[in-house]
């Protein structure tokens, strides 16, 4: 038997471990071209939440009782594919869940790079991607800009900050807590802000008293309203998420969203997906990064399916360092 | 003896007629290359609201006690200068005020079309570039789009509505109360809102059930909100205009900002001074709709220098219809 979390009810608001439900089912005898993985990696991603809402969105909504979908490694353990053998890591989209069976299209092979398998979910996967193109094509950043990059201590906030350093930006990065304020240091940030200390506002004044050229939003809100409030002539915003209001029904409240007119600011909203014809771009490009040593990686790794909605979870209240992970 | 409105007191949110004073003084004696003006329309416009905080913009601030700037048509009436003589007519900035000495250079001459003066103030002037640049280069609308635009009865709105007509696009405004509404009407959009009579957000749901491609904002606030809530994917927004917030310290509140992301929105601020090296397309683009009777024009006439402040103020209690003038 194969088990899998399955949405048991729609959030309202922050979601509760009680909206989840692990079930147990047969997975069916596999088909021509198909393969049998077992997981060893889970993603537990913030844009997942949006799925829980039945709305519609760039991507469908979970239905209530049905596996879940995410990012995942696993291993190949049966295969009626060819190419694909016993013993292979893939990475595919059958997360929240031991086992699947799957079309070996919905599954690609790990490139052959020294990197552990879970770094696919990770840098080089789609936050790796989301901080790629959100920085250097929405947003436009080049050599010389000063960039504000929020959840800088998260999986893709981590990533902005080491490609913008690579490229020869000045870069400040936000989190919450000392402990990963000092974290972002780490990473080479010229300014680090813990947003727990005091209003982001005035913190992000005092670093950046010329303003700011590029703001890579990962949260909405007061961060979004600081970024505004020192924005620079032709400022560019790549708006990549916004976590502090996923949850929450109240509305956004922005004092200095009229400095968009005076300072001809952009704010753009993008989703990493309309990327992927352009992702040999970001391959070569991380590749280079990687070889260089020029990128750390940190993840937060919690055990056991069983974990997995406390991962998730935890996304919303700061409990990560770095990429979440569930490690099967 | 000359008279000039000063700003006598930097306004605390809504302006007070308290906050301008009447003054007299002599003009200087002109000098070689320049020109002595009698102003015949001044121009009053909700930018200058921002002119008149102690803040650094995109245009200084006024000055305590000084005549305060703003566009105007005079009549020359003393010369100094080769190619001005008096009787010609020439657009400028020394407004507020009845008389000025200004250098020939700060001085356009009226081209000679067949419109009345006052036309160089609104849509052949700073209004009508505004429209023009914000709806075609910042928001790149192209026939077929469907353009939602605020404050749809005012100098830059009603001039958005109209060139976007004649370009093929489907056009909804928003105006408040229904002599507005009905006025926008004539203007030729296919649906006009009475933000008056309702929540403009639900209004826009009904009249745009499929969303907008192209939002022009004159007024920000719940206008921006509704149309995040009803933008489709790759939908452009132009800021032009904030009016709801120029005399106002509570935040904007978006509910839907969050709309950005998924449906990968562009806001964009602009100014329209950045868009004076391509004065010739709009002039050449402006003088074919008017050639062709395709452009109606709506002026709202306050006469006497006196009422030049009543004139100011209403624009931000909807006191105008179309361009709002003071005729001298």
């Amino acid at each position: 038997m194969a088990r899998a979390w399955t949405l048991a009810a729609r959030p309202q608001g922050t979601p509760r471990p009680t909206d989840f439900a692990l079930i147990e089912r047969d997975l069916p005898a596999l088909g021509e071209g198909q393969v049998r993985v077992a997981n060893r990696w889970l993603s537990v991603d913030p844009y997942m939440r949006g799925r829980m809402n039945d709305v519609k969105s760039y991507v469908p909504p979970f239905q209530l009782g049905e596996p879940m979908d995410g990012g995942a490694i696993g291993e190949v353990v049966e295969s009626r594919a060819p190419g694909l053998a016993p013993g292979d890591l893939v990475q595919h989209m059958r997360g929240w869940r031991d086992e699947a069976v799957l079309d070996a299209a919905d599954a690609q092979k790990l490139p052959a790079l020294d990197v552990p398998p879970q770094a696919f979910l990770g840098q080089l996967g789609m936050p790796g991607m989301t901080a790629w193109f959100g920085l250097l094509a929405v947003a436009e950043a080049k050599a010389g800009d000063t960039v504000f990059v929020s959840a800088a201590a998260g999986a893709v906030g981590s990533t902005v900050v080491q490609i913008a350093k690579a490229k020869g930006m000045t870069v400040i990065g936000s989190a919450g807590g000392a402990d990963k304020a000092a974290w972002v240091r780490e990473l080479g940030v010229d300014q680090a802000i813990d947003y727990k200390a005091g209003p982001v506002a005035r913190a992000l004044g005092e670093v950046a008293p010329k303003g700011i050229d590029v703001y890579f939003d990962n949260v909405g809100g007061d961060h979004l309203d600081a970024a505004l409030a020192h924005a620079r002539p032709r400022a560019r915003f790549a708006i990549c998420g916004m976590i502090d209001v996923y949850n929450d029904a109240r509305p956004t409240e922005l004092r200095y969203l009229a400095r968009l007119i005076g300072n001809r600011v952009r704010m753009q909203g993008f989703i990493v997906s309309d990327y992927l014809s352009r992702a040999s771009e970001f391959y070569t490009g991380m590749g280079d990064l990687l070889a260089t040593g020029r990128l750390q990686r940190q993840e937060t790794v919690h055990d056991g399916l069983e974990a997995t909605p406390d991962a998730f979870l935890g996304l919303f209240t700061g409990g990560n360092t770095g990429k979440m992970l569930v490690r099967l």
